[in-house]
């Protein structure tokens, strides 16, 4: 049977995983002792590390495209050996990739080709700008997870976010058109920041059960208590908080990755506090 | 001096040159003649015949890089030594690199690296939804040109681009969003689909000379006189009108890029006769 994402997700909640760790990595913050020969085995070999130390105590990672590309074929050569490495050392912890994609249909295509079919991942992350026609290649995914951004951890985010739309704000539509319409495979999620709180319960309170996708605690100064009480559904579940520099650069000596699985196992005492 | 994009799109318009090529390439169209050993030099080898045939009857290039993450490590490298055969063979032609890229501020600086430094475009697209503060990194590459989804080509763009904010549609505000304040480095431009051309008179109406790229002729039907008529600036100027596949496809034989270099001819005349 095909990888599901959705069904991987409900598995580790079912476990009470809600911790998803985000695989960011920047070659001038990696430990010393991880450094290698070249740009691509130092990711590598930070990555493996990282996996090795929290794949039992994570939901998800998540690596955002960003960080692989700026060190261009090596970089891209890093991720796809990263999420190899996921599926080979634990399959059943699923792979976001934070790309934040999005074209017009045709050239989505070849979007869906390099995220699923050549990096492997089980979910990308999508902007909702072009709207859901651009977006089907992606939504006709049907065991894949397709996370459209709602409402952004940044302090900016509200400039397009928060613009009324017939008397609700912008995000809000959003969540209610991926919830109502966009989610016909039920697997749709959506990104919301945990900087924002009262935003993240309005968004729970019109999207039922829909998977939340929460960035934001951590570096980003989002209240990891406040923000599982915001973003659980109401069964407890349903949503994913995300941290990477928090827990990857937990230490920068050659202890980072079993400081990362401290770091990772206080933030699931915290949430598992409130569940 | 370093390369700035718009002087260097000012000097192609003051040869009356306002036509953009996206290399966006398809293995399997790909004529016979051009198939190499590997993928990489498959890709490289078409974009070259195109870039010798068109490089002097053309404003831009603008790669998509949706078709070459669709081949991995290797499309990542054919698409960094397009673009450097570009700025080897024509440097007095911008390249556009066709990523819409958005995340939150400090990620963006990795797409900034990825984009300028290690792919060397003079352009990128890049999505609204995350606001200007985001999008800071792309806005203070004072030699770049940052290029701003307004009104995207697709058939469902108005999904969300026609909301109502004000009683105006989102589109609108994001136009005036760019031009207004986002602006502060003259290094932006728009996005406006050919497909839209009232849209595309409205937009401009409010954005001044600010640069509009136009995608949407060709293949996807926009009528090229009438887009020309509502995309020009009080001086006749400020766009880009980007083809892709009714260009790089004109034939499907070995005289591919004769065919090209033809088609490219005829959409300039047509061009030249409106302006």
């Amino acid at each position: 049977m095909e990888r599901n994402f959705r069904a991987l997700l409900e598995a580790q909640w079912d476990q009470q995983k809600f911790l998803c760790v985000g695989l960011d990595p920047s070659l001038e913050k990696i430990p010393e002792a991880v450094q290698r020969a070249n740009t691509r085995e130092t990711l590598i070999a930070f990555n493996r590390a990282l996996i090795d130390e929290t794949k039992d105590v994570v939901c998800a990672y998540k690596p955002n495209t960003a960080f692989y590309e700026a060190y261009g074929d090596e970089g891209w050569a890093a991720l796809r050996e990263t999420i190899e490495y996921v599926h080979e050392q634990a399959s059943s912890v699923p792979v976001i990739l934070d790309a934040k994609r999005a074209d017009i249909g045709s050239t989505n295509e070849g979007y869906v080709t390099a995220s699923f079919g050549h990096m492997r991942a089980d979910a990308i992350t999508v902007q909702p700008y072009l709207g859901s026609e651009a977006l089907a290649p992606f939504l006709e995914q049907k065991n894949k997870g397709i996370i459209v951004l709602c409402r952004t951890s940044n302090a900016g985010s509200g400039e397009l976010q928060d613009m009324i739309v017939d008397g609700e704000p912008l995000f809000m539509r959003v969540a209610q058109l991926v919830a109502g319409t966009w989610n016909q495979n039920n697997n749709c999620a959506l990104v919301v920041g945990a900087t924002y709180p009262d935003e993240l319960r309005k968004v729970r309170a019109v999207v039922g059960d829909l998977p939340i996708l929460i960035p934001g605690v951590g570096a980003q100064g989002g209240d990891l208590e406040e923000t599982v009480r915001a973003g659980r559904d109401k069964n407890g579940r349903g949503f994913i908080i995300s941290a990477s520099r928090s827990i990857i650069y937990a230490s920068g000596g050659p202890d980072f990755a079993n400081a990362a699985r401290a770091e990772a196992i206080r933030m699931n005492s915290i949430i598992a506090a409130v569940v």
